[in-house]
C-alpha cells in the first residue's frame, strides 16, 4: 500500500481554512503545486480530461487576492468537477470528444462555489456520458485505482473521486444515476454522498439520464461532505432545474445532526458479498461499530430493491438516456461511442411507451413496497459493493462486472432515496472497501451524521492513494 | 327549465339524516322509491349500467337495521358507483360489455363508505374507459344533460353526475383523469370533487390511466362533498394502491376550515369562451362574488397549463392507457370498442420510449412553470369549460367537441393539482353553468371551504334535473 504523510496536501477544509489563516500557503501557491502533482500523476491514473492552466485558473485567483481567508466559507479551497458538468469557457466532453461544446456559464452548482471562494482546478475523467460505473469506459484512458494498479477506480464519477483520494483536490463534483458517485468513493477511501434528487441544482449538467440525475460531493470525511451541502442546497427550487424542489430538511446552512442515542438500521437479511469472504467480514464489522454507537440492526427482505435495479438496467430509462440532445447526437454520430456505450444503449430506440408506462408503474409499486420496508428505521446499510472486480475482470466481461458493481447502489435514485458512501475498511491486499447508508429523500444530512459517527467508531486511517495515514 | 319542489327527494346528507333521526323515513323505504325513479327515469338518460335489485341492496340494508341511525356518519345515505370502479358481486364493465368481470371484493373506496353506513344502489354509465369527457361514448346509452335535452350529460362519470342531479342519490362516485369527474359536475349544477391523486385509495379502480386517475365526489353542496373527504381520505397510504402516498393535510375527520378574511385568486388573463358571451358574463359575475367576500383576483398566464393540456392529447399517455390490461383487452378485442375510442387510441402502441421520457421532462418543466404561476394565490378559478357544446355538435365532431368541453380541465391532474368543479349559474336556456378552483395537491379542504363560500355568496338554486329550488 503507498502511503504518504506530506501533510501540505492534508486538502481537508477545516486544516485548509486554518492554514490560510495562519499565512502557511496562499491559494496561489497552493493550486500550482496541486496543478504540478495533478500534471505528474496524469499518465498513471488519468483522472483529468481537462486540468485548468495558470491563465485560466487566474480569475478564480484574482477575486481572492482581495479577500481575507475568513470572509468566504471556502475561501481556496480547491475542487475538481465531473466533466457532465459545465465549467465556463472550458469544453464539456462527457467524456465523448466530439460531443464537445464551451459552455458560456458554469454549472449552477459551480457558480455557487466559486461564489463562496472554492476554486475549479480542472474537468475530470468519467466513463463517457456517465455510463458506467466502474471507470475504463473513456477515450481519456482508464482511471485505475488510487490503491491498487490491478483495480479501477470505479465510476462514472471515476477522476472527481481519483482527484480527492490522490490529495489533488480537497472535494470534486460527481454525478449519480445509478451509483456513479458512490461506487468510486467506496473504491477509492472516500465519502460520497449522493444528493436528494432536486435539492442542489442540477442546471448546467448534461442531460444524461434528467429524472434520475443527482449532484455528487466526494470528501475525505462525512463532516466536509455535510458543511459543503449545508452551503449549497438551495433554499428554494431553482428556475433553471424543472427536478429541483422545496426541500423540507434545509437546514440554513447549519451542519447535521447529532445522531439519537439509539437508533435502527436496516441490513439485508441475505447481504451479497459473491463469494468476497473479506467483503462479508467488514460488513459485518461495519454492524458491530454501528451497534457499539448505539444501532440496533434490523434485517430487511432485500427482493424489492433488487427489482428495481433491474429496471433500471431493463429497459425503459435507456430511453431515457437517449430522449434529450445525447440521443439526437448519438444517432447522428454513433461512431463517436465506445463500443460498449453503443452496446449497451443499443436497445433504446425500440422501447414502446407502452414497455415505459408499465415499468413506470412497477417502480411506483415496487417504491411503496420499499418505503413501507425502511418506515421506521433510521437508515439502511449495505456494502457498497458487494466485492472489487479486478480490471482485467473489467475488460473481459465489461457489461456483467459493471453490473457486480453496481449491485448495491443502481436502485437508490429510482426510489428517490438520498444515500451516503463511507469507507469500510481495507482488503488484505490494500483496496478500500465501503458501506452505503441510505434512507428517504431529504435524509442527507441525517445520513452523513451517521456517517460521521461510523467514521470516528471505526477510527479508519483517511487513505486513499495518499492523503493521511490518520483517522478522523 | 323543469324542475320539482317533491321535497321528499331531497337527499343532501344533512337533510336525510335529520329525517332519519325524525323517523319521516328509513333506508329501506328510501332506497325502494329511489329505484322506482331510477328505473322511470333510465330509459331518458341512460344513468346506470345496473340499478341494484332488491336482493342485491339487501344486505346494504340488513346491517342497518340493526344500528341507530346517529352511530354511522353516513347511515342509509344512498351512492351511485361510476362503473369503473368495483362493488362486490356486481360485473364492473367500463362500459365496454365484453370487458365485463364481476369483482369478489368492492373498491376500498366503496368498502369505506359502506363501513360508514352508505347504501350503494348501482352501477353508473360513463364515456367508454374513461375516454371522454362528454357523456356520449357507451354502448348503454348517450347519457343526456339533466336539465336540457339537447345537451350532453358530460363525462366521463356522465351517470354519476345524473345520479346526484336527478335526486336518485346523495352522492357519486366518480374518477377523473382529464376532466371526468368534474365537467359533468358543471353541466348538471353540481359540486365535483377532483381529489388530489393518492389521498383516497384507488385500489378496485379498472386502471385507465394509473398515473394519473383520481377518485372523485358528486355533491350538490361544497359542504358535503368536504364532510365525504374528511370521512374517506387515508390517514395512511393503502398498500393495496401504490398511488396512495400521505397526505400532509389530512384533518382526521374534520370539515373545512374557514375561508381567510381576504385572500388571492388567479384567473387566466384572457379566458377562453370561444365566442359564448353567456359563459363570458357568469364568469365575470363569480369573480364578482369572489371579489364581494375578501378575493382579489390576479390575471395570469395561462399559456402553460394549456401547453400541458396539449401533452395529455398529443401522445404518450395514450401509451398509458394502453399499458395495464386495457391494451391487452383493445388488441385482442378491438371490435369490442365503439370506434371514436379506437380512434381516440390508435396511435398508442406506436409511440415510443423515447417520446415518452420526452414529454415527461416537458411536463416536468411545464410544472414547474405552473407552480410558479400560482405561488401565493389561494386558488385559480376558471369556467368549467369554455362553453356548452350540444348533442349534435358532439355527434357531428366526436372528438373536437369534446377537447373543447376539456379546455380548463385536462391539466390538472398532469400538473398533479386537486381542483373543485361548482355551480356558477344557468344559460338563457337554463343549462347549468360551471367553474372550476384548482391549486396544489392537498387544498382539497381549502378549495372546498372556498366553493362553498362562492355558493352561499352567489346563492345560486340547488336545481339540476329537479333536486331543490332553494339555495343553500
Amino acid at each position: 500500500m503507498k502511503t504518504t504523510t506530506d501533510v501540505s496536501f492534508d486538502l481537508r477544509l477545516e486544516t485548509l481554512a486554518r492554514r490560510y489563516r495562519a499565512g502557511e500557503t496562499t491559494p496561489r501557491r497552493l493550486v500550482a503545486q496541486l496543478r504540478e502533482k495533478a500534471l505528474a500523476l496524469d499518465d498513471e491514473y488519468h483522472a483529468f480530461i481537462h486540468l485548468l492552466s495558470p491563465e485560466e485558473l487566474e480569475p478564480y485567483l484574482a477575486v481572492l487576492d482581495e479577500r481575507h481567508p475568513e470572509t468566504l466559507p471556502l475561501h481556496g479551497v480547491p475542487f475538481a468537477i465531473k466533466d457532465s458538468l459545465d465549467l465556463a469557457g472550458i469544453p464539456t466532453t462527457a467524456a465523448c470528444p466530439a460531443f464537445a461544446y464551451t459552455p458560456k456559464t458554469s454549472a449552477a452548482i459551480v457558480r455557487r462555489l466559486v461564489e463562496l471562494g472554492a476554486v475549479p482546478i480542472g474537468k475530470t475523467n468519467l466513463d463517457q456520458f456517465g455510463t458506467g460505473v466502474n471507470g475504463t469506459r473513456s477515450p481519456y484512458g482508464e482511471c485505475r485505482n488510487s490503491v491498487h494498479p490491478d483495480y479501477p477506480s470505479g465510476g462514472s464519477s471515476s477522476g472527481s473521486a481519483l482527484a480527492v483520494a490522490l490529495g489533488l483536490s480537497s472535494f470534486a463534483l460527481g454525478t449519480d444515476v445509478g451509483g456513479s458517485g458512490r461506487v468510486p468513493a467506496a473504491l477509492n477511501n472516500l465519502v460520497g454522498l449522493k444528493t436528494s434528487r432536486g435539492i442542489i441544482s442540477d442546471a448546467g449538467h448534461v442531460p444524461i439520464c434528467r429524472s434520475l440525475q443527482c449532484i455528487t460531493y466526494f470528501t475525505s470525511t462525512a463532516a466536509e461532505a455535510s458543511r459543503l451541502l449545508a452551503l449549497t442546497a438551495l433554499a428554494a427550487p431553482d428556475p433553471e432545474d424543472a427536478y429541483s424542489r422545496a426541500n423540507p430538511a434545509w437546514n440554513d446552512g447549519k451542519d447535521f445532526p447529532a445522531i439519537p442515542r439509539v437508533f435502527r438500521f436496516g441490513l439485508p437479511r441475505e447481504p451479497e458479498f459473491m463469494g468476497c469472504a473479506e467483503s462479508a467480514a467488514i460488513f459485518a464489522r461495519a454492524v458491530e461499530h454501528l451497534r457499539a454507537i448505539g444501532g440496533s440492526p434490523v434485517e430487511i427482505d432485500f427482493a424489492p430493491f433488487l427489482e428495481t435495479t433491474r429496471l433500471l438496467f431493463g429497459g425503459p430509462w435507456l430511453a431515457e438516456r437517449y430522449s434529450g440532445r445525447l440521443g439526437a447526437f448519438m444517432e447522428s454520430n454513433p461512431e463517436a461511442l465506445l463500443p460498449v456505450i453503443r452496446e449497451v444503449l443499443a436497445p433504446a430506440p425500440k422501447i414502446t411507451g407502452i414497455a415505459t408506462f408499465r415499468a413506470l408503474h412497477r417502480l411506483q409499486e415496487l417504491k411503496a413496497e420499499c418505503d413501507r420496508l425502511i418506515a421506521g428505521l433510521d437508515f439502511v446499510l449495505t456494502p457498497a459493493y458487494p466485492r472489487p472486480v479486478t480490471l482485467a475482470e473489467l475488460h473481459a466481461e465489461p457489461v456483467q462486472r459493471n453490473l457486480d458493481l453496481g449491485y448495491y447502489s443502481s436502485f437508490i435514485n429510482l426510489l428517490d432515496y438520498a444515500a451516503v458512501a463511507v469507507p469500510a475498511g481495507f482488503l488484505q491486499n490494500g483496496l478500500p472497501s465501503g458501506l452505503t447508508l441510505f434512507s428517504q429523500a431529504f435524509s442527507d444530512q441525517c445520513l452523513l451524521s451517521f456517517a460521521h459517527a461510523l467514521q470516528k467508531e471505526s477510527r479508519l486511517p483517511l487513505i486513499g492513494g495518499n492523503v493521511l495515514a490518520e483517522s478522523i
